[in-house]
């Protein structure tokens, strides 16, 4: 059992020595950094829940690489239920946290690379996979949290890496020697990056021949020289940074994007896992984004979860719980989240075995689970918005509601239903105002809308994947414009 | 191997007397009536598919009840891999017919009665699943095509079974003797009907304990004295009895529905599997609605991706298959469908092992799929109409296409991409009238709406099954509200 | 007064000697073939209920041209008053007949061609508007019903008229004399062609200086020799030749669509509007589009309304009109037909003055309008499927219902609600087949999606209308990207 | 002409002294508060565009009370296209400020007041209207702000005010004396409070015989003793009160909500409108919501289109522009946002003359307005995040952007399309974050839910307008259900 407690995992973290600027200004100590904590604290839970016998056979997997047993989220997985129980796995830390909980994406990361490292060699002779297996025993061993970057910037996005006016618009190779490479780029806005161990690189799309030097994966320490971290600004931030625990909406969990700058960093080779194949760079992103659109299938219906409960909670104190048109709500909220339970269920039980031995999920349901979670999430959040009332983004501040004078006036007429406490109706409307607003809303609303991937991204790929041919054969023989021999009978 | 050629099946129901009114008028043989004959082929469908080498993990599986190989349609499932093979099998059949193949509902009806029986056993005493062993040995050895009905008409929908003016509006025991008991009423509209050999009777609703002779479930022949059978009116249904090939729109395969009579019939006590048990018949609706709303997640899908494919094939033979809009238009049908498929896989993967051994689905997730299989294919159909243009509502018919004068002024200006047969746009536009307003889209559109139960009885399903506690739980842990132990580390 | 009556009306249309083929037949007296009938009757209550003092106001317009009264039908509109009424007649029409009552898209006609022949004489110095006023006053005066037919076939959607492989795939002047011009070519499907005295043809598209033979407009009569016509078929057309008067929906009215073929038809140069301006096809076009658009935001309300009531009807009559989610759905119904109605009526009020003197639409919204016509009558249509059960798709016929043997046991399971016959629920569901599924649905759907423009040709308009330069330049005032000097106070 | 200046209304407010609490202190100098000041400025704009010759037409009316031109704000309608005007006017202040602009709701209580006093007076023989006129000519002569108020804060949602354990959850009547009343109560989320010179309150529902004390509609100055103000927080709220221009999104203008409480206020006779007639309260808010759901169909889309803008700039300075993805979905955009001006074009161009003389809008298509507006902003504003890509949400603060270190490199990799600058990208995101996430979104999206009555009060009184018996009379006709004498020719 290689497996870390939370407060362990806090403890790494504490320990870190990185370059990180938040509102013009250094942070050493970030992790007790107010506006930090509640990010540290949704990936703790991570480690938390796999404590708990409750959720073991959720939580916990048996390496392939050790026979050890490890957190999922280091796992490669075996089989359509391991990938199935992935699924579950977020949708329980989503409903835990109620935010995003950032070590999904180098779960993804990991089974992405892990088997295209494998064809690369296969067809190139090369040796990323044996390396990267030392990288991942590494990873398990040590029960670390690592972050999976597909990097830009992308400059202009209407030209290639190759044809922006600089070359550093996507991250590349600038410099090798024996003991490894040197690589320049950014990756703008990576969620989590800073209550990781490692930082594990991919290309973040098709390359073509002559763009070798941005074909690139590899991984490093945070604390590696040369990587510059700035904080990214969230809806309502700094009510972090407000004394009190109401208004902050969730004082326990959060999300946290940080733009990433690889300022000329050195990696040695034996953390190099793609340098130079394009022709895989397409099957790197495809297979990474796949998983990762299956993940939106488990922890967004987790966070929706919470908002489910929070709407009802907040038409219970208002005593509208059993109004027809509120119990129907409801019930559209939860009917749209499990559709986007099932979809992720769905690309998980029709997964299929790779050529390394780990699994992959159906990359065109993936995709379709990921497409609807572009729409349904903001339906749920209007919903939510509709049924919890206005008061939300209209209520005084806790402060007022605790002052001399004009508290207990204040209070007197925020009752609603009798024998719910004030403070309850507070903390509910907060908790919506967070979910479809504030921090929480950047992770449920438009991380649900852009990241894994924009819409247009994955109507591409559906585009490619279903066979209009095949259909149209269908159409055609049921038409009678091919002849149809399906009815041997008459 | 107990398997039926399509041959021989017709075969068997051709040999059926039964007594048929359509149009006002008595019909001998049906199954060569040209009105019924297109859905005779859909069914006989799946008996061929069954002997296609290709298809065979799809079609055949091994009885659990006399470990010979039988059709799908007659097993039990024994695994969420069998539950999952199931909708596969559907989808393929869709895609095969482009309509409504019928055998279906007769497979739902074995695995709720099945399971149901075993516990009604368990609490009453009774032998009800081994008599219905024994009918499930009959059906599998002779491969019958089966019909599944649960029984209506319902008269005034505010009123209870007993409380109806009409003893009858529910089907019931009207008297029983020491060989069996003898029924009375009515099965409003049943999926091909005429195309099984044997007819599953279930309960349609909840009872209360003074309802018990409407607890009735058991099998008879279609031949058994009493039954009368009325042939059901669809749109274009008489474009079957016009000559010509084209525009009836799918000259092969279609769907039927059968008002059926249950006119003082009697039924044998071995075929009896519920007499009274009011306090089984929730679950036995229940159950067999959900493996029937799962069922949706599969033929419709079918359908759906025949009507794609006759869209994709309208918009080359217009040439306006490269347009932008176009592709978007298509993208987007597919993306729904795919939808609709990942949620009858979900409830299929998620699915569990009842007490008497056969698999049943996630209740919940079958009720999700149904919900969305109401929406989804009305906006794939409006898509379709969209795509195609609008000459399959203003096209003369093909007898004007090849009269002598006019015919051939009309094909000079029914050329579209001119290397495209006029012929080929006819077909192609009568399909997608079918498919959208015609006799297919009784079974696309509104049996997705109504068949296995109406929107609103999905809804009240789900707003059973979904535990609002528990979400209202997370939310005022997370809210504050309630206290959060999950952070044991601050 | 020059008004006709309805008897009048068809007593016209039943002297008319035309050219038609039926299912591969001529036809002589159309008016009277139970196939032609309801449509004819349509269009009839477009004089009929001119006659009645109730709708005086909206059915009955003062002729800017004579002074007399006339069918607003006629009218060239002389006010935004005018637009709106106009809307209003629409409705009322739907409401009455069910469908499409075809005489607005000559109407519609006539204020494009009026006003556009004023604009072309103005800058090119022709006499197209002087006589088009003569061609006003001949119809006014003998309260004429007019088509207006955009031409096609269109053959290749991807190729331009010259660029065709047969040049008549859309309508040209193939000869020009002293007295007159020649045309050939087609317009594929045409609303309610029969029923009118004559035919006003537009070109339908913009055209290239090089396209002049295509750029032409003109007036004839259905008389005129050389013009062939091809009945379309429609879902369920043969019901009308049924004996009976339930299964057919609407015994009363119905739409009818036209092939068309002009077959060197010659046309006298005072009939002629329009003869090689290709600069000011565009501007025809788009204007006769935007009030065919408007007129829309009328008719299908009308037909709307109807639906509405029948599926208030069906829940009435099945005992199900206080559920509280079919009053939603209800109340859903109709939300959207009057959010379709306030466009068309907001397109109208915002129109405006033409040099011509005739008011035009705001052609933007007039977009808007059709634009929600082509996707929230689908949708009303799917929620009238929803709440009136699914017996319309599977309910016998009408004769077995009157069967001496079957008829009464068939009455007895198809009672309701029980103090509703069983005829009324028989009659409803019919018509509700008819308005979703069957002729109707033609007109009420299909022509929702592409009369007056499929519609992508309303976002081609959106986008060439909406001023995007404008609201971008509000944004970055807003955003202090650019200087903002509303603020002359801080 | 009565008409103030923008700077000239602000030194008004700058005078008041009143009770103002924010985050737990009292507030003196509020209007220049960093908070407050942002509303204060798009109230001002209400003055400043009145006086802009550009758009006398739409600011600008003629007073029916005194003959003085006023700004239209002030104006009772005296036509349908006076109520047209207004909507304009506020489409046209909401593209100027991008927020809520707070003044409307004033003019909406003065006309539904101004009518309803008129029919109390003649019912009752009162004196409200003429007490009213004299108010208004005060209103009108000093160009005042005045906010309307539909007082609350209505405590168990399931209770009528009587039922109520705190007599005070709903505004009422607490003394009377030969001077005026005293009135005690809340209103719980007031738009625009500070901002106005004088509050018009009015009852917020229905009301039995025996609750008279409720029945009470008055004016009042800000600064009248024992009104109490508390300041609500909005999303974002404190990044006003951050130095910079940039992360706050709109560093002009703001939204303001205001807790407002009557802590036994007196009111002096000749400013009671009502007082104990709640034969009348139904029709008084019934007018007030729907002058307010009109006011919607024009603010919101105001807003919209700035949105648009926004979402336009961050396409082009991305380099995206021209995918036909992206512009489909600006088309979009618009299209729902035209779809809701129409909407509110058409209740003005169908509204029509109350007893009193003013016009009122047509109150069914004004919640059919409103009823899309709780709908369309929502749709609107996710896909301005899907075009606008994801940085919005995690973009360092400003001032990381301009730190002497990591501030170029920032800057480097924030570049988009080469030449557009950095800083431009900044600013539309941030405009971007205000709008769909911030405080303005406060205002475009969760005050266009429940402000002016939440989407089930649209639909209760759509479901009393609709005339139900009307369209199933249609439909039973048609359906030949009940005789159908239109056809008189047959």
């Amino acid at each position: 059992m290689t497996l870390k407690t939370s407060q362990q995992y806090i403890n790494d973290i504490r320990k870190m020595k990185i370059d990180l600027y938040m509102f013009g200004e250094k942070v050493e100590n970030y992790v007790d950094h107010p506006m930090v904590r509640p990010s540290v604290n949704a990936m703790a839970m991570t480690y938390k829940m796999a404590m708990e016998a409750e959720y073991e056979d959720i939580m916990i997997a048996t390496s392939n690489l050790t026979g050890q047993k490890v957190n999922r989220f280091t796992h490669l997985h075996q089989s359509t239920e391991d990938l199935v129980k992935k699924v579950k796995m977020q949708r329980l830390l989503g409903q835990k946290t109620g935010c995003c909980f950032q070590r999904c994406v180098g779960m993804d990361a990991f089974n992405a690379v892990f088997n295209t490292t494998f064809e690369i060699d296969v067809k190139h002779g090369t040796h990323y996979h044996q390396r990267f297996i030392e990288f991942m025993k590494y990873v398990q061993d040590n029960d670390l949290a690592v972050d999976g970057c597909m990097t830009d910037s992308r400059g202009d996005r209407s030209k290639r890496p190759k044809e922006q006016t600089d070359p550093d618009a996507y991250v590349h190779i600038v410099d090798r020697s024996e003991a490894g490479i040197v690589v320049r780029g950014c990756k703008m806005h990576q969620t989590g990056m800073l209550n990781s161990h490692e930082i594990l690189v991919m290309p973040n799309n098709s390359l073509k021949e002559d763009e070798k030097e941005w074909a690139v994966s590899f991984a490093v320490a945070l604390e590696t020289p040369g990587i510059i971290f700035v904080y990214g600004r969230q809806s309502c931030d700094t009510r972090k940074m407000e004394s009190g625990s109401i208004d902050v909406g969730n004082q326990y969990f959060g999300g946290q994007e940080i733009m990433t700058i690889f300022n000329d960093v050195f990696v040695p080779w034996e953390r190099v896992f793609m340098d130079g194949e394009t022709d895989f760079t397409t099957m790197l992103v495809e297979r990474f984004a796949s998983y990762h659109r299956q993940s939106y299938g488990g922890c967004k219906v987790g966070v929706g979860d919470a908002l489910i409960g929070a709407t009802q909670a907040m038409a219970e104190y208002n005593g509208i719980s059993r109004a027809s048109h509120v119990k129907d709500k409801i019930v559209e909220m939860c009917h749209l989240n499990e559709t986007l339970y099932s979809c992720g269920i769905a690309c998980s039980a029709e997964g299929y075995k790779t050529a390394a031995g780990n699994y992959l999920v159906d990359i065109l349901l993936a995709n379709i689970c990921k497409q609807n979670v572009t729409r349904f999430p903001y339906e749920i959040a209007r919903l939510a918005q509709d049924v919890a009332g206005g008061a939300f983004v209209t209520m005084p501040s806790e402060k007022d509601f605790v002052h001399a004078d004009v508290g207990p006036i204040i209070r007197k007429y925020f009752v609603g239903k009798s024998d719910i406490p004030v403070e309850n109706r507070q903390r509910m409307l907060r908790l919506i105002e967070n979910l479809t607003m504030g921090t929480a809303a950047v992770g449920y609303l438009t991380e649900s809308m852009h990241g894994a991937g924009s819409p247009q991204a994955q109507r591409i790929m559906i585009s490619r994947l279903i066979n209009l041919e095949h259909r149209k054969n269908l159409a055609e023989k049921l038409s009678g414009v091919k002849e149809n021999k399906d009815l041997d009978w008459q």
